[in-house]
């Protein structure tokens, strides 16, 4: 069960998320996306969706999370609809009964099927799309979250000092991703917060690589880009690229050392009041006046929580400026297909005055070399 | 690299698509649903779409995925956008070239934000909704898929194995998950194939338990509700229920031979030709006559494959009939809240003249009392 201050801290939200909701001219909004139901009330399962209006709060679920809705969401009022009923259907009968005239729906994730059978059912509601509003609430993070954060940092932290103790020539990368989630977990992790990469070799210029066979021994080229997450749900990413041999071809301490100190000055721009593209274009314009811009083709990062992508983004196109208690990642890199790359990732709390850096895994050029 | 007759698999089942997508009176399908791009093409990654037209296909990625796109789908047309271009845009511009006049989406999975914005720009081009037709053609299994499918259940069975050797009155739910898919994994599958259900006592009785800090010891109900993932994606879902100590209480072998029976009598029922609805019946009408009927209020099972639920399903609002090939779960369970609840679910393979189990793992009577 929830203490006070853990059932507070939802209802805050749904306080804040109805300020929002009054400004887009709504009488009401349905949050159906799962991740957004689970900020909203601290119900960890799925199928279930909250209807919000000004002065009510309904969570519309199935027999399958009766106790769990119980256990995790008092106070919420609950609709257990049976298999009977569709919840669509369900949620069709509870809007009438509230008498809503202007429903929001969270376009961005809810499909176009169920928007058709929402809007079909619903004929004198009119349907409007509210997108990326209670995204851009947990875009900034509150104590609690940066403490779960702070946690999940250190959770991969750990994972990664055991990965390192671990690494042989024989070892492939994917018994490296195998041994890395279940020592998150013996240090009290939930999982991985996603698939981890672990690429050997010029495997590490693909920046969705997933592990594969490939051993250490085969490349000195190794770029490990994992996280943990927290019980909670709360999840961190890190990146480093390390050298398991020596490696002759002195263009990689080049390559290195421009991602670093794009990271660098990537993180010293962050600031509160500093527009997202501000910071992507440090670090972009560093890359490229060093020779490296059309091998850097994505963002330089994004928010992490409760989602491994979450709101903010690193880009050029967009314009968000930085608040303080937004966690992203600076995640620089450079990929020279065939050859290898190099990317370097840490997580970054934006503070009232600037920012603080939560991981501290060694990144700088002397630590590159680590013992096989 | 995908060999001649991988390749080959991929076109048929695209070649099959262009056949539905005829009689659907499109000129050409944007197949945008992660597995369904991956079950037509081989590709593994996602932020990819397909475009396919009566005479050509296209794959539309960002550079990210060039050198996997190029390994794992060769022959298959590739469109790489830079970042300055987003998904959306490209399509748009790919449609526009191909002259399509009518072009469907699927509309069970893109979401409304996405459709607006493509009906926006593709002024002259009307979007159709061609909804679940790539999973229509999935639920029917082809050889290989079949011999994946098997393999997902001897690792779920091997793993299963482990976990009984490794109880202990003081393992938690939690350790034992993560056992679990260590297991799996050492056993050579990828990973489980969802979080496991591993419940002690009353929490038994929630369908979808997460696995928290409860012990073996701490009641003699012990349900696992778990499955093996292959490297290849395919899935396998299993449900033993287990006493792991005397329990007094004679109501827990009447509620479990009920299960048991229930799903014998739904197994004996599954032919190709037979509706889905007419086989949940078969299972629903028995633990309706024996008392329980109002304990039972999920569907009786569906679809497994790349996708952990898949068509057909198997519900009372399930007209389908089934074919052979479809390869589903079938899983009756009763729950009692606050005391606890039985579950029994097995893989079955619809074939030419009935069914095959694919799954064997003991579950007579005689069988439930694990020792600890």
């Amino acid at each position: 069960m929830p203490n006070q201050s853990e059932t507070n801290r939802y209802k805050i939200r749904r306080d804040k998320l109805r300020g929002i909701i009054n400004s887009e001219e709504v009488d009401g909004l349905l949050v159906s996306t799962e991740k957004n139901v689970s900020y909203l009330t601290g119900f960890t399962g799925d199928s279930t969706w909250l209807l919000l209006t000004a002065d009510s709060e309904l969570l519309i679920s199935d027999f399958r999370y009766v106790t769990q809705l119980e256990e995790e969401c008092p106070g919420v009022d609950l609709y257990i609809r049976t298999s009977k009923t569709t919840l669509t259907e369900a949620l069709v009968e509870k809007v009438a009964e509230r008498g809503l005239k202007r429903l929001g729906i969270e376009g961005h994730s809810m499909t176009t099927e169920v928007f058709n059978v929402l809007d079909k059912a619903l004929e004198s509601v009119e349907l409007a799309s509210v997108c990326w509003k209670v995204e851009e609430l947990r875009a900034v993070k509150d104590d609690h979250e940066i403490q779960e954060i702070r946690e999940a940092v250190r959770l991969a932290e750990k994972g990664f000092a055991y990965l390192q103790a671990i690494l042989t020539p024989q070892v492939t990368e994917q018994q490296l991703a195998y041994e890395l989630e279940h020592a998150v977990r013996n240090f009290g992790g939930d999982e991985l917060s996603f698939h981890p990469i672990i690429a050997v070799g010029d495997r590490s210029a693909m920046p969705h690589y997933r592990p594969g066979k490939l051993k250490i021994a085969d490349s000195p080229i190794l770029l490990v880009d994992w996280g943990a997450q927290t019980h909670s749900g709360y999840k961190s990413d890190l990146t480093r690229t390390m050298l398991t041999a020596a490696f002759p071809d002195p263009k990689f301490e080049t390559v290195y050392r421009t991602v670093l100190e794009a990271q660098r000055l990537a993180i010293e721009a962050i600031s509160p009041g500093v527009s997202c593209q501000k910071v992507d274009t440090v670090a972009r314009e560093y890359i490229q006046n060093a020779g490296f811009g059309e091998y850097f083709d994505h963002g330089l990062g994004h928010g992490i929580g409760l989602d491994i992508h979450e709101l903010p983004r690193f880009s050029q196109s967009s314009n968000a400026p930085l608040e303080a208690g937004m966690v992203v990642t600076v995640e620089p890199g450079i990929y020279l297909a065939g050859w290898g790359g190099v990317r370097i990732e840490d997580d970054v709390l934006v503070t009232e005055c600037g920012c603080e850096v939560l991981s501290s895994v060694p990144k700088d050029w002397d630590s590159v070399r680590v013992s096989v």
